[in-house]
């Protein structure tokens, strides 16, 4: 598996900036176990669960990692080498979190741990440093949420790989067909139009699609059913796709089509309302507002969006109660659905760009409900 | 895919006796998101990250779950339904914290996490108790470690599949092929033997034996390798096999041979020590001690093994510094190893289960080095 990453002055340059944001927030310092925010700051993919590594990154003085001994070719293919990030290797027995303090010069400092570190390092990790450390993701989110043009150019390849793969979805549908059989041939197409590997795979066909986080079933297919296909995946260096779109079993009836020509619209609204200065709240608003202006607020059951770079889900959510003013260089997806339990559901996906004066979208299938011929004998 | 668990009665049980064990711990209770730990008390697999998912199980009351409406049906297979655990869901805009608070009766008092809790919840949550809360391990650990029946038997039929697998081993080594081709094949008879997914597979040829966590690479096969092979996999209802034997493409030389000796030794020894009463570190220094008498202690750069269950790696540690008495129930892993930086690498590994007088493994292949013959014309 190619593992790649961008060149060292561009890890060079964020863990300098990271450092002044946590320096700017009165900050001893971030500790980062593996993660997205580690792959972010040095482009390593160390995974590790019971023993601890962890990226110390002092705000004034030089970064840190202390890692087990056993991972340490796990930061072969990072920027550690390149970087100079002083390697601090321990062995069982050893306590690294002692390591960990020392790194940053002593106990008692006010410190800021990654979102995914867990539990069973973050406690030990307080009582050794004698203070309950915060989420770094108020130091790191806008580093992490602004992507620059090398992140833009990894979605926006994501984004027309996903595209390639939606084009073929039409041929993976037939009457008899389970949804698992047709996630299947998905699957295959996702890796095959380019992504390094599947992250998820949503077929909700008929009443499954009303779930929106319904995964696939041995449900069959059948003529006139409304089908949701929600996939996507990491394409090299990691950034990911994430794509919706609803397909239908042959002709709508006319209560779906005007139904889902009001979730056409919502979409279409949020996506125009994007552009800097905005905030996440508003273009989640702009969507629900169309769909309650016909009478289906109560369908459209989630927030309107997540940010997606690295990780599939990141900030900036949009969401109701999220203030945050978009910036150019945020990404998100924009995707509003409705639910009838027991019934259908239908979703539309983009996932977009802030421009200095809008939005751009890395998706560029019809957003249209996509009616898949049935042939007589099936309909 | 089938997702199978154990019958309801089992869960009640656990659960009993968790609050149980809270109780006597003086906590209020155990906060429990994703993860083993879920899945030990309540057989769900739900998986979530930037949304709150929560088992409350206050230590007098009854137990809730705090889980996004989005995630509902992630617990139909578990026994949440047929247990009669309340269903807290809620939807975006609502504080789920708030909601953990209620359902432990108000804030302020004493609670344990989940080991796996990321950051991202437990300091929100850690601010809304208005306390730090501890690690639920110390509550959980027996409960978890020490594995009934039905877990035993899912370790020994997880142990008799990986056996099958190793047993095929031979026939996919050959001078010429690479690691990764190796791997594919080992990937594809662990499902075939009747796993339900892969979990890991380490293919070390010649130097890269010597790396105790390389995975597999594009390197090929030459005559005369030393191959460690590292694998298992979840089997239903979701117990994992975990083991190690080393391959020899051709005769080993007499330095190799009489090392390995040494190593089969250690691990023997290790294995006999193993019985009610006698500490995980106690274990481990039965292996180490036997390489250390031939000059080897230097060879053997990690613990003697890990606990395994649901997870691949859990308590018990056999690690120095570990003083925790070994009770009939708790299952290990036994997997000294030596490795030769720049040469080579060798480990044998098995997973045994305390019983009332000894040991009992659940992996039964040969532990001698096995020497696969090499044609003439490769040789």
């Amino acid at each position: 598996m190619t593992q790649g990453r961008f060149s060292t002055d561009v890890y060079a340059r964020r863990l300098a900036t990271a450092a002044n944001a946590a320096a700017d927030a009165g900050l001893a310092g971030l500790i980062i176990t593996p993660g997205y925010d580690l792959r972010y700051l040095v482009g390593a993919r160390a995974q590790t669960f019971e023993r601890l590594t962890a990226l110390v990154l002092p705000s004034n003085g030089d970064p840190a990692i202390v890692l087990p001994r056993l991972e340490l070719a796990s930061l072969k293919d990072s920027a550690v080498p390149e970087l100079g990030v002083t390697v601090r290797d321990w062995v069982d027995g050893e306590d690294p979190y002692r390591l960990v303090v020392d790194a940053l010069g002593g106990a008692g400092v006010a410190t800021a741990v990654t979102d995914s570190m867990p539990a069973l390092h973050l406690l030990p990790l307080a009582d050794m440093l004698g203070a309950v450390p915060v989420l770094a993701t108020d130091v790191l989110r806008m580093l992490r949420m602004v992507k620059d043009s090398a992140e833009i150019d990894g979605l926006r390849k994501a984004g027309a790989a996903i595209d390639r793969v939606h084009a073929r979805v039409p041929g993976f549908l037939a009457p008899g067909r389970t949804e698992a059989e047709v996630a299947a041939d998905i699957a295959e197409a996702i890796v095959a139009e380019g992504h390094s590997e599947v992250a998820f795979i949503i077929v909700g066909s008929g009443p499954h699609g009303a779930d929106p986080h319904h995964e696939c079933s041995d449900r069959e297919l059948q003529a006139g059913d409304i089908i949701v296909v929600d996939i996507g995946g990491p394409y090299e260096p990691g950034y990911n796709s994430d794509s919706t779109r609803t397909y239908c079993l042959g002709e709508p009836d006319a209560g779906i089509a005007s139904r889902y020509a009001v979730l056409q619209r919502a979409q279409r609204a949020a996506v125009d309302a994007v552009r800097p200065g905005v905030t996440a709240e508003q273009v989640d608003a702009a969507a629900r507002d169309v769909l309650a202006a016909e009478g289906l607020a109560e369908a459209f059951v989630h927030r309107t969006g997540h940010g997606i770079g690295l990780s599939v889900h990141e900030e900036p959510y949009i969401v109701a109660g999220n203030s945050l003013p978009l910036q150019e260089g945020m990404a998100f997806s924009v995707e509003p659905g409705i639910y009838f339990p027991g019934h259908w559901g239908a979703r539309i996906e983009d996932i977009v760009i802030v421009t200095a004066d809008g939005a751009s979208s890395v998706n560029n299938r019809p957003r249209d409900l996509v009616v898949v011929p049935v042939g007589p004998s099936q309909a």
